[in-house]
């Protein structure tokens, strides 16, 4: 007999709520908020064939689930307390959900969360997260707070997720072990919430890299009322990456998406305090550009030479 | 040109945050958590075929999407806050998202809570709400708390959302204005916000009727360690639903599902508590009978004799 919706909860996603006064299996959680903190809430929806492939291990796509609502309270510079999840499945397939359910629960312990409700329904394949996290009242790292002469920062290397789509897409070919550290790029993005934290009350601003850099770094701009000049040279690229052709190296690191680094500025005098927690959260960081006066988005070339780039991330109604 | 991603999130869900620190716009909504109380969160999905037909409008989707959030948060007692919004559509079809904007947002404002986030993509038709609210610490209402002479208490009436679904399918006709009342209590459920609140301290365990009476008496049931009796011809009942052949009203009753009534279960000394808290609310309510010791959900007839019913709700993986 097929496995029932409630067993289906029991056997892979009930778990004693620890911090949670109460977790699953009633009609809501119960959270108690820290007194002094404010909740950062993040919700993202993954739908097949948009946000991954079907050819993806269901341990990575658990991973990946929440690693993208992770990276949203690493932009706020929020520790993670508790997550739902709200999953629509074609049919309780128990090798996908055992695997899907250890991929979650390793990064969830990891970052000493838990999943507290939810939902199953049948359908088409859905993933549903909405994550919790907190931080002292007032202290979000937020997008709008970037300011003309802030340099600009980023995370990890961009690019190599967007690589690895092109490969699956058959427009790129690159050698096994190449092929293995891009699909890992997009099939286990690595959330930036120890270096988001440490950012509070250094950084200005903080976006999480997920439509692609151009896109992200464009809303930074608009919501804090500034341009920007982006150095091409300077971004932070792995060595797969940098051994592709040009056009397409560049169109990865600028437009790539899935990257789920964190983008953020900080003023100039700032320097030892960003490098320092990036050093702390062990977390490769560079700069990258400079927050500058005006509503321009100016990318340049090593000499310092604007390129022609149309400015534009990742639309899930455009693509 | 196809409306974009952020333009549709700009056109018909952005609205000004009233009460959250910060709303749409950023990596992470941001709450201001009450001292004293604790964080009610809920999580459901709904998929067209299963929670609602390609037939209905989009104002009483986006009025039932939200609904059945809010009917969980009845459930505990909690005083509504806030929700986000995750939507998965095929396409960016502007005259549904106006009118799903419209049925949603009016039962937001009737019950004082924004959209403070969420997130839009493309895909089969997907809705995911988290709603938020809140209770004093240690009030909230519970599935585990039902005690042996308790009795049992359902708002409204049952059924005629499963009748509605009888008449969807072909099996059940019925005249226009019964047709349009049953077919409103299957799309436009009220959620019992009100009534929750005032029943905290009165009531001893509540849970919302979403799965069907038989299945989720049967969670209250097991949560509380307890069995009960129920009386068939005390179910309150429409007379749309009165005047139904006895075996489909009977169905309709206790297996219905989507009926979004609270289900509770109060001491017979808190009966002129519940009476009044019903009053106050505005909502009708009726004793169906009693919780008894052991485990058993005995149905009887009017004369006492127990009916041969099996127990079980509404399964999504055995449906």
């Amino acid at each position: 007999m097929a496995l029932g919706e409630f067993e289906l909860i029991d056997r892979y996603f009930t778990r004693p709520a620890r911090r949670a006064v109460l977790g699953i299996g009633d009609d809501c959680a119960l959270l108690a908020p820290t007194p002094g903190m404010q909740l950062c809430v993040s919700s993202d929806m993954l739908v097949e064939g948009r946000h991954f492939l079907a050819t993806v291990a269901p341990q990575r796509l658990g991973h990946k689930a929440l690693a993208v609502n992770l990276s949203d309270l690493a932009a706020c510079g929020a520790e993670p307390l508790a997550f739902t999840l709200a999953l629509a499945l074609p049919r309780a397939d128990e090798a996908f959900l055992a695997g899907f359910a250890e991929g979650l629960f390793a990064l969830a312990d990891r970052h000493g969360i838990e999943l507290v409700g939810g939902d199953t329904t049948a359908g088409p394949l859905n993933l549903c997260i909405t994550a919790f996290g907190q931080v002292p009242a007032g202290t979000a790292l937020l997008r709008s707070g970037a300011r003309a002469g802030d340099e600009l920062w980023v995370s990890g290397t961009l690019g190599d997720a967007r690589a690895a789509l092109e490969c699956f897409r058959g427009t790129l070919a690159v050698d096994a072990a190449a092929f293995e550290q891009l699909r890992r790029a997009m099939e286990c993005p690595e959330p930036r919430v120890a270096l988001g934290r440490r950012l509070r009350g250094i950084a200005s601003s903080a976006i999480d890299l997920s439509d692609g850099l151009l896109g992200d770094l464009g809303h930074v701009l608009r919501r804090s009322g500034v341009g920007a000049r982006l150095r091409l040279d300077a971004l932070p690229r792995s060595a797969v990456l940098a051994a592709l052709a040009p056009p397409l190296q560049q169109e990865c690191l600028l437009r790539g998406g899935d990257d789920y680094e964190l983008l953020f500025s900080a003023p100039p005098s700032r320097r030892p305090d960003v490098l320092a927690a990036a050093r702390d959260a062990d977390v490769p960081v560079t700069c990258i550009g400079l927050v500058e006066a005006g509503a321009a988005l100016v990318v340049v070339d090593a000499a310092g030479q604007p390129l022609p780039v149309a400015a534009g991330g990742f639309d899930h109604f455009r693509t």
